[in-house]
């Protein structure tokens, strides 16, 4: 059996989301006893959560979810360290090959302040320098612990990433777990919605 | 490369929802050129499009989505032909060695009538017959291209797969597709949602 690490916060109801978003539903609306069967409502944006952004969250006329590629949701894994950092530069690469197709991993342990009023401030944000490292290495796609790799608008790391196809996966939880693995994989599936992103199950497959 | 076949549903807004259940809703509501990015909401059951049931959706106490582990989402695949069955019964799986951790894809073709009146209505059932051989096979899934195991209340169909941790997916599309392909792989990958079913990305890994 191989071995698989989640890297997706669960998803629960009124979970934190990203400032001015709206509130993050998913409650229960029918119960067995009452009803003979469970169901569950879920209202919400995209962007809650361990997500995906398709290049149309920011580029017009980009790709929506729906429009991607199932091969385009794996590469080799490969984890950055970026712990105590405030902005994430280039000179964090210097230990690591990039290769074409990678899923880069950026570590800063932020994902522990989740559900914390300092989760969505000042978290490290990428330099425009940085991702040019990542296009330039044609990456396929970045994950982070943290809400995303811009503070604000108007969002230059999205639009930089986004133009050139590299998917954006935010708020993943746990990428400590990696840090004595050798060889992996990265998966991260979303459900096949028509919209500029989606909610996403993000885990390693140690090889 | 390995060749991947996708088996989901485009989730699109007002998606055809299973008769009594609650609209579902994908729609945009920010554009890169109000606001500098865009964004959907949506809204709606967990019974939606392709999707797979967890075990408390008909099980008392039984798992929810978030629960389940990675590696009950994937298990080598078996086309099971059932075209032209009006239910679907034991004597359907005569062909086939079923082996445990199997995933289990029952082939109507009803997804052909997806978007239309006939979608919901007297689709190829399963009889408890057939669920009893599936348990007795300790297959890990069955996915099915039509709205359910069962046709209506009480639902011993899924009651039978549910209580034995045998996963449901309903509503998926192309099987036709795997016709000519020999061995693969079935992946199922749902969003880590606190619920008793999720939206699901179904696709085949060709070997």
């Amino acid at each position: 059996m191989p071995e698989y690490i989640d890297l997706t916060h669960i998803h629960t109801d009124d979970m934190p989301v990203y400032p001015g978003d709206p509130c993050a539903r998913l409650y229960q609306t029918s119960w067995i006893k009452e009803n003979g069967f469970s169901d569950h409502i879920i209202e919400g944006g995209m962007h809650v959560g361990t997500h995906m952004d398709a290049p149309l969250h920011m580029i017009e006329s980009g790709k929506l979810i729906s429009d991607l590629r199932i091969d385009q949701f794996k590469g080799r894994g490969l984890l950055i360290n970026a712990r105590g950092k405030t902005k994430i530069e280039p000179d964090i690469l210097t230990p690591y090959t990039l290769c074409k197709g990678d899923v880069i991993l950026i570590w800063t342990g932020w994902d522990k302040k989740f559900g914390t009023d300092q989760y969505y401030k000042d978290w490290p944000y990428f330099t425009e320098e940085f991702c040019d490292r990542l296009v330039n290495a044609d990456i396929a796609m970045v994950c982070m612990d943290t809400p995303g790799p811009d503070l604000d608008a108007p969002f230059p790391a999205h639009k930089l990433l986004l133009k050139r196809q590299i998917l954006i996966v935010e708020n993943v939880t746990g990428l400590e777990t990696l840090q004595d693995k050798e060889n992996y994989i990265i998966h991260a599936y979303p459900p096949k919605y028509m919209a500029d992103a989606a909610p996403v199950r993000v885990f390693a497959e140690i090889l």
